[in-house]
């Protein structure tokens, strides 16, 4: 085995792939726990930028947020005077398990070279799913994972004469990047192969944002797989081709998903789950490799309510696994628990939120419950802007236990959906959540906060299923 | 005993004292419960009014919240058409336990009667402190506790010339009241007993709210108590005065607090707690009296988290006190177990939220604790809108539990303590909070929510405690 100077010294070696929310987030967390003269820490990052708000992108893409270093929570510069050895543009290209190494390759110049680890943390991301369509890789079709991709994007927006534009997948990219493009003034067709777009929520809640979405002016193509994209003689995108109809498009967002970046995993064999992610233990370690890490988008985590393996790129888990990952690096001792499914979103001003089990995950859990659906207010129905909210609820026969919640509904809407992911971490039923003591006065919520209502609703209904 | 023609034929009779929250929701639900055959319900109520949102006064006369009516959630009528027998303007003046009656006293021509009834609701609700004061009672001095005090402060706002108002007393009146009056056009000065403003909060905290009181135009005088008023020759307040100097006042708003409304309890021997309030069962039910219940502002409450009873007067606690016992007496069966203290209020822009114990309720619970206060943002820093938002978090020294919150900060503050009040109703570890679901995209929060800022900085704190 090759004995790096570093080792000889007893000085440790910290190396990090992916200068993003976890891998960055562990680095420094390490960092703040163990000195340069104890751990040395190199992080490879194959991209410009490091701890990048990847979720800001359409924000900025659509104007809210004036430039792209409004996104860069730290630059490598402040990485660098925090004593962290940052190589931008390297590839991580191998990992050497047996050999505790990892091969890397300078993006641009192609030289690779071996770097000895003690503890290896693996934050590889996510990769958006690019389907093998014709001319996908056409000019003027875009992803936005990245901060390269928003450049990118921004770039044919301010080269592009056409107004209409063209958002494939109907999810929070997809109607994150309707807002976008609708602020930039463009025409919006969402092409969305679900029945009801924000397939996360039940399609009956999801029917809910199609429609305010056709309230904004956007057309929704619900129902419709992406056969094709055509090109023009300029070889740009023109149009996106489904079964039954061509949509004129001067500009093809694509925000069908991710899934887990993990080849370079895989090839070291290291475990991966049924949705590819790497499989790691509460600390955030791999299983089975006891110097080696993994967080964020590449991992899976556990459901704590289905108690199911899930795959969720979201960059508050991944600043969380970062964070649990540079404390036990550092000698200290943190995990982290799961998640509960939360997240929340918004188009224009609808805003929609969701946590735990949809009634498809529930009975892929096994479980049976009641699901109710409640109208209210975001405040007192008599205080200036109290604005309609739905929210849906699901309960557990027997236990009554809270399974989920969906709210959509306007300003004051989203957050509500807090309430429910702390009972659902909790383990709480739907009848001790009716006494929840909730934050009350007129322009904060009714008498009965919504999510009070929904919670009698959902108690009453469990108790006459009676089983 | 006297048996009524209702017993007899086996129909029972439910006597509501009190037609507010409490009161009418006690008897709304039992009527859902149990109809008109199986169940009379006489409610007595000494004012015109039913049902309506004391909390909503202060914007009704702010002008946010356009006529009374609008507070009105259920009108006479409406109770009526439901069948109960509501008798306004009758006021209740004795309750003879061992007969099983109570003696009632019509408001306008002065007659007597008694009525006999099975189950007894007491919910007299609060009154308003009114300090024993030279020319407290003097026209021009209010207090705004029910709609016939709105209607008397919005007739002296429209008759009265001079624009100088005082409000005496800094909590959740006084401030609702002060933004009401500069929505109105008044110079206003809050006159304060202690050092602080909002004395639900901690003083550090407070001062927050004083300082963005001071911002806003309004004059704050802490650590002053009103000696008297003076009145001018045509016998209306003309100042307020203190040890140390005279407050200029064309009107004069009172909002000291309130207390138990139960004298009438008292006279009848049914069980007081320390703070003047009834005391009750879970099943909100008077200890000792089968059929007498009681609930909202008139009783007592477990705080869930010092172990203590308290008196809060909230029409949140109202409803849910109205609804158990409701369902009690109509033959199911609920329980209120308790608050946790939550609490939310803004003044114009400024958010003011509170949840659990202060450092002074905890160290009178006998418990040690590490207090911890954080800064951050409403929504991602980049996202427009971001606001500033401090986080107070106290957690008990060797288990960690939570002990309480406090947040002060504008738009999307206030309501993110029911992240803190779920946690404390299920007795979460600060540490446990650390990897809470909370939601996240840029509008809504940052990536780190406030909460688990402050929840990873006091589990840091209780960790280095170490007791």
């Amino acid at each position: 085995m090759s004995m790096s100077g570093a080792r000889e010294t007893g000085r440790r070696r910290l190396v990090v792939i992916g200068g993003d929310a976890a891998g960055m987030s562990a680095a420094s967390q390490a960092r703040r726990l163990k000195g340069p003269r104890e751990l040395e820490i190199v992080a490879f990052e194959r991209g410009h930028f490091t701890s990048y708000s990847a979720c800001g992108i359409p924000y900025w893409v659509g104007g809210d947020v004036p430039g792209r270093d409004q996104l860069i929570a730290r630059t490598p510069e402040e990485h660098r005077a925090r004593g962290i050895d940052l190589r931008l543009r390297t590839e991580v290209t191998g990992i050497d398990v047996a050999g505790g190494r990892v091969r890397a390759r300078d993006v641009d110049s192609g030289a690779e070279s071996w770097t000895p680890y003690d503890q290896l943390v693996i934050a590889t991301g996510a990769r958006p799913v690019r389907p093998d369509l014709p001319g996908v890789d056409a000019p003027g079709v875009h992803g936005v994972q990245t901060l390269d991709d928003g450049e990118a994007l921004l770039g044919t927006l301010a080269r592009t004469r056409g107004r209409r534009a063209v958002v494939v997948g109907a999810g929070y990219i997809g109607v994150e990047m309707a807002e976008a493009l609708i602020k930039r003034g463009y025409e919006v067709t969402v092409v969305n192969r679900a029945e009801e777009p924000m397939s996360t929520l039940d399609p009956d809640m999801g029917r809910l944002v199609g429609e305010a979405m056709e309230g904004m002016g956007i057309t929704m193509v619900n129902g419709a797989e992406v056969t094709g994209l055509l090109t023009g003689d300029d070889g740009r995108v023109r149009a996106v081709v489904t079964r039954d109809a061509e949509f004129p498009a001067d500009v093809v967002v694509l925000g069908i998903g991710v899934r887990p970046q993990t080849s370079l995993a895989a090839a070291a064999g290291l475990p991966l789950g049924s949705h590819g992610g790497l499989l790691t233990d509460r600390a955030m370690r791999v299983r089975g490799h006891e110097n080696i890490w993994a967080g964020g988008d590449c991992v899976e985590v556990l459901d704590l309510v289905s108690g199911q393996m899930r795959h969720i790129a979201l960059g508050t888990h991944a600043n969380k696994h970062g964070q649990v990952i540079g404390t036990n690096v550092g000698g200290g001792y943190a995990t982290f628990p799961g998640v509960v499914g939360t997240a929340v979103s918004k188009i224009c001003d609808l805003e929609i939120a969701r946590t735990g089990l949809r009634e498809k995950d529930a009975r892929r859990a096994g479980l049976r419950f009641s699901a109710v659906t409640i109208e209210s207010t975001s405040r007192a129905g008599y205080y200036p802007g109290a604005s309609p909210m739905t929210v849906k609820m699901l309960a557990e026969h027997r236990t009554g236990r809270l399974l989920g919640v969906q709210i959509v509904g306007r300003e004051g809407a989203g957050k509500r959906v807090d309430i429910a992911a702390v009972a659902l971490t909790a383990g709480m039923t739907v009848e001790q959540m009716t006494a929840l003591d909730l934050g009350y006065a007129p322009p904060f919520s009714p008498v009965w906060d919504p999510v009070l209502v929904a919670a009698r609703k959902a108690a009453a209904k469990v108790r006459e299923a009676g089983v």
